[in-house]
C-alpha cells in the first residue's frame, strides 16, 4: 500500500474541502476538520481522515445535517444542555465549551449534555481544551451497539468509551480515553482478514458462546473488557449518556438500522471540576504521584504516546495511505 | 467454627457498646455502627463486625478521634467539603449528607470531598441515600496501597474502589461498588492460608513477576483489574480522592506505616447530578435498559444479590461467628 507524505494543514484543507462541498456549513466542518487534524497528528486514524467518508455519507443520507446551528441552553448554574440540531458532536461541543468552563469556575463543578448530535467519538479532543483551562474533566459517549454483558449472550452495550483528565505542567496532561470493551470492533475486523484468532475474552458467538474465532465474533458480540466490572462501567455508560440526558442507549440506536457508513446519533456527558475549589492547584499536585509511577520501569502514562507522535508530526507530517488521501480529494471535487 | 443468629438490632446495639465504651462520642458510634449492620445485612462481612475490633484500635492508638466533630464548608455554590476532625468516613459524609443533596438541587450537580478521615470503605452505604434521593451518584476513595500499575514491578496503587448508582422504582436502585484491583487482598489472603494457587493475571511477586502463589502474592502487590484500563481508573481515583481534595495518595498513606489495623486516613469524593436539570424522571428512564439486560440468560444487575440477602437478613437475621460475637461483647465490656 502506497503513502504519501502530508502536513497536518494540509489534512485540514483536504477535510475542509471534502466537508464543504458536501453540504457542511463552514461551522460544521471547521469543527470536524480539526478532531481529524488532531486524530492524524496524534497517530489516532480511526478517528481521522478513514471517517471523512462516513461524515459525508451520512449528510447525503438525509440523516445529520452539515449545516446544523448548535443551541446552547442553560438548565441549572451548573447543567448545560446543547442540543447539536442533528449537526455533528464536534460543533455542538465547540458551541457549548465556553460556556461549560464559565459555569464549572462558578460553581466548582459543571455538567455538559450534548443531545442530537452525531457522534465519531475521540474524547481526550474535547476534554483537551478543559484541561488546557486547568480544570479537571471525564467525558462518556454511548458508542455503537456490539457488546454483551458480563454473563450475557448477545449485544446490549455499545462500545461505551469513558475518558478523564488531569491538568500537567508540560508533556501533555495526563489523560486516558478508552473503549469499555475487551477490544476495538475494527481490531476484530483486523484480524478476521489476516484469518488470526482471537485473544480469549474478547468475544462470544452467535450463540452467546466464547470464541477465538474473529468471524463468529463478528456475527456474535465483543466482550466488556474487565468482566463484570467493565460491564457495570459500561451499564452507567447507557444510562448517563442515554436516558439521563434524554438520548436513546446504544441498543435504542441499533434498531434504528442505520446502514450509511456515518457516525451514529449518540449523546455525550462531560462533569468537570474546578480543582481551585479546594485550593488546589491540579497543574502540581498530581506531579509527585506521576513521578512514582514513573520511577517503576514498564510504566507509562496514558497519552504519552500519542503525545509523542504530535511531536514528530508537527515537525515531519503525517504518512496517508494514496487510497484514501485519493477518496477524500474525489469527495472535495465532487459537488 | 460455630456461630450464632443475631437481629440486625442486636448487630446494631453490640456495636454501638463497643464504640461508646472506647472513646466513641454517640455521633460518630451511631454512624460507624448504621455501616456495620447495613453491612451484615447485605451479606458484606467484609466490612460488617468484623472491621469494629479496628475502629476501636484506632482510636485507641490515638490516630483518630471517636469524638471528632465534622466542620461542613461551602466551597462554592456546588462544591462541599467536610473536615472530618480525624474522625470516621461515615459521621463526616453524615454531617455533609443533607448540604450535598441540596446543592445538587440547585445547581443540577455538586461534589462533596471528605477530607481528614479514615475510611473503611463500603461505598454503596454512601451511595444509598443519594439514590432515594432520586439522585445519580458517584463515589470514589483512595484504598490501601497494594497495587502495581499496568507494567510496573511495585506497589504504588490503592485498591480504590469507585461506585455509581441509578434510581429505580423498586426492587433497590443500580448500585455498583467494586475495588480497581484484580482481586481483594482479603480473598488472597484466605487463598493463601487454603494454599490455593490464585487465578493468572491476579498478582505479582516481589521481584515484579507474575505469580500465581498466594503467598509470594502478598510479598509484592496486586494487578488492576482490567489491565491498561483498570489501571488508568485506578490511577484517577489516587488523583481526585487524594491531591485534588488536597489528601494523601494511597502511597503516601502506606509511608505513615500505620499498623493498628484500624482504618486507613484517606479522602472520599461524591459527585452528584439531578436529573429532573435535564427533565429526565430517572427512576423510569433506565427501566427500559433494565428489562433489556435482564432478558438475557446469565445476566444480573449489580448489588441484586445484596438486595435479597437484605430481605433474608431482615426476616431472619444474620449469623455471626461465636469468636467474633465474643470480641465485639468484650470490648463493650472493657472500658
Amino acid at each position: 500500500m502506497t503513502s504519501i507524505n502530508l502536513s497536518l494543514d494540509r489534512i485540514r484543507s483536504i477535510t475542509m474541502l471534502a466537508l464543504t462541498r458536501n453540504g457542511f456549513s463552514d461551522k460544521q466542518a471547521r469543527a470536524v476538520a480539526d478532531v481529524v487534524t488532531r486524530a492524524e497528528a496524534d497517530g489516532c486514524q480511526s478517528h481521522g481522515l478513514y471517517r471523512v467518508p462516513g461524515y459525508v455519507a451520512a449528510v447525503r443520507s438525509g440523516r445529520a445535517d452539515g449545516a446544523a446551528e448548535p443551541r446552547v441552553n442553560m438548565r441549572a448554574p451548573g447543567v448545560i444542555y446543547v442540543d447539536g440540531d442533528r449537526g455533528f458532536a464536534p460543533a455542538a461541543f465547540e458551541a457549548a465549551r465556553t460556556a461549560l468552563i464559565s459555569a464549572a469556575r462558578q460553581n466548582g463543578i459543571a455538567a455538559l449534555a450534548c443531545g442530537n448530535t452525531h457522534h465519531f467519538s475521540a474524547l481526550w479532543a474535547d476534554l483537551e481544551p478543559l484541561i488546557a483551562a486547568d480544570l479537571v474533566a471525564w467525558c462518556y459517549v454511548v458508542g455503537q451497539c456490539a457488546v454483551a454483558p458480563h454473563g450475557g449472550v448477545r449485544r446490549l452495550l455499545g462500545t461505551n468509551p469513558v475518558a478523564f483528565g488531569w491538568p500537567r505542567p508540560e508533556g501533555g496532561a495526563f489523560i486516558f480515553d478508552f473503549a469499555t470493551s475487551a477490544a476495538a470492533r475494527g481490531e476484530v475486523e483486523l484480524r478476521n482478514q489476516a484469518g488470526e484468532r482471537l485473544p480469549e475474552g474478547w468475544a462470544i458467538d452467535s450463540e452467546g458462546n466464547p470464541t477465538v474465532h474473529a468471524g463468529s465474533a463478528l456475527g456474535g458480540a465483543l466482550l466488556p473488557f474487565g468482566g463484570h466490572k467493565g460491564s457495570a462501567l459500561s451499564m452507567m455508560v447507557e444510562l448517563i449518556a442515554g436516558p439521563l440526558i434524554g438520548e436513546r442507549t446504544s441498543g435504542q440506536v441499533a434498531r434504528l438500522d442505520i446502514s450509511d457508513g456515518g457516525p451514529p446519533p449518540g449523546g455525550e456527558l462531560f462533569v468537570v471540576i474546578d480543582p481551585g475549589m479546594f485550593g488546589v492547584d491540579a497543574r502540581e499536585a498530581g506531579e509527585g504521584f506521576f513521578a512514582e509511577a514513573l520511577s517503576q520501569p514498564g510504566v507509562r502514562l496514558p497519552s504519552q504516546r500519542r503525545y509523542e507522535t504530535r511531536k514528530r508530526s508537527e515537525a515531519e507530517g503525517v504518512e496517508v495511505s494514496s487510497a484514501l488521501l485519493q477518496k477524500i480529494e474525489m469527495l472535495g471535487h465532487d459537488a
